[in-house]
């Protein structure tokens, strides 16, 4: 038998979220980047008023990676800027507002949609890679 | 019945990744932020050589938020820049060395130790809020 050499060092892909972010040119839609267990990432670029809506299953965190965000609650609002989190427990209503284009990381469980319980025209199929 | 008033408009406090970060001075210690379920968002300074190990029961998830983070898996490696993402499989060993000073965002289950099933002198306590 001739000796086999040592297999070629594999180079890992990183996940960019600015180049994922650039391939997106629509407001409001959601893109998968990654999986982790049954959990997603999703890339999504705002701008301007969503739906009021809730998840009645889950938890979901927002991340901002540029702009600002607010997220408006029933009772209260959160106002998050790069590099800044919010995790809207489940259950609760909230509404998204983005004055101007903002770049936001999602983390849900596979298969929530973006507008919760509420169907409307905003509704996107919530299991998109890019 | 006197009427009662609206009670006040809450303001949510967002979570700054950087602010958290500067409130830690350990390298390889994890803190968490935030929980989504049963899952946390933990942010960790790290400098150096890690140890081989992996976890056996779950996907984890590296964010970089500043620094620059080398993954050593078997067959390879990644390189996570400041907002790249990669999600290492169950099961799967790895080593993360940072040359310098690097920033991380972790996210994986509650309860997960940062050395996996290898006990090392760099096992930290895993439920550590900051």
């Amino acid at each position: 038998m001739t000796p086999t050499l040592a297999p070629p060092e594999r180079n890992y892909a990183s996940i960019n979220l600015a180049h994922k972010l650039s391939l997106l040119h629509e407001h409001w839609s959601q893109r998968v980047v990654a999986e982790m267990n049954d959990y997603q990432f999703k890339i999504a670029k705002l701008q301007g008023d969503f739906v009021w809506h809730s998840h009645a299953d889950t938890d979901e965190c927002f991340l901002v990676v540029a702009g600002e965000l607010r997220i408006d609650l029933r009772d209260g609002a959160v106002t998050l800027r790069a590099g800044e989190m919010f995790v809207v427990p489940k259950g609760v209503e909230h509404k998204p507002f983005a004055r101007s284009e903002t770049h936001v990381l999602l983390v849900e469980p596979r298969g929530v949609v973006n507008t919760g319980g509420e169907q409307s025209d905003r509704t996107r199929p919530n299991d998109v890679w890019i």
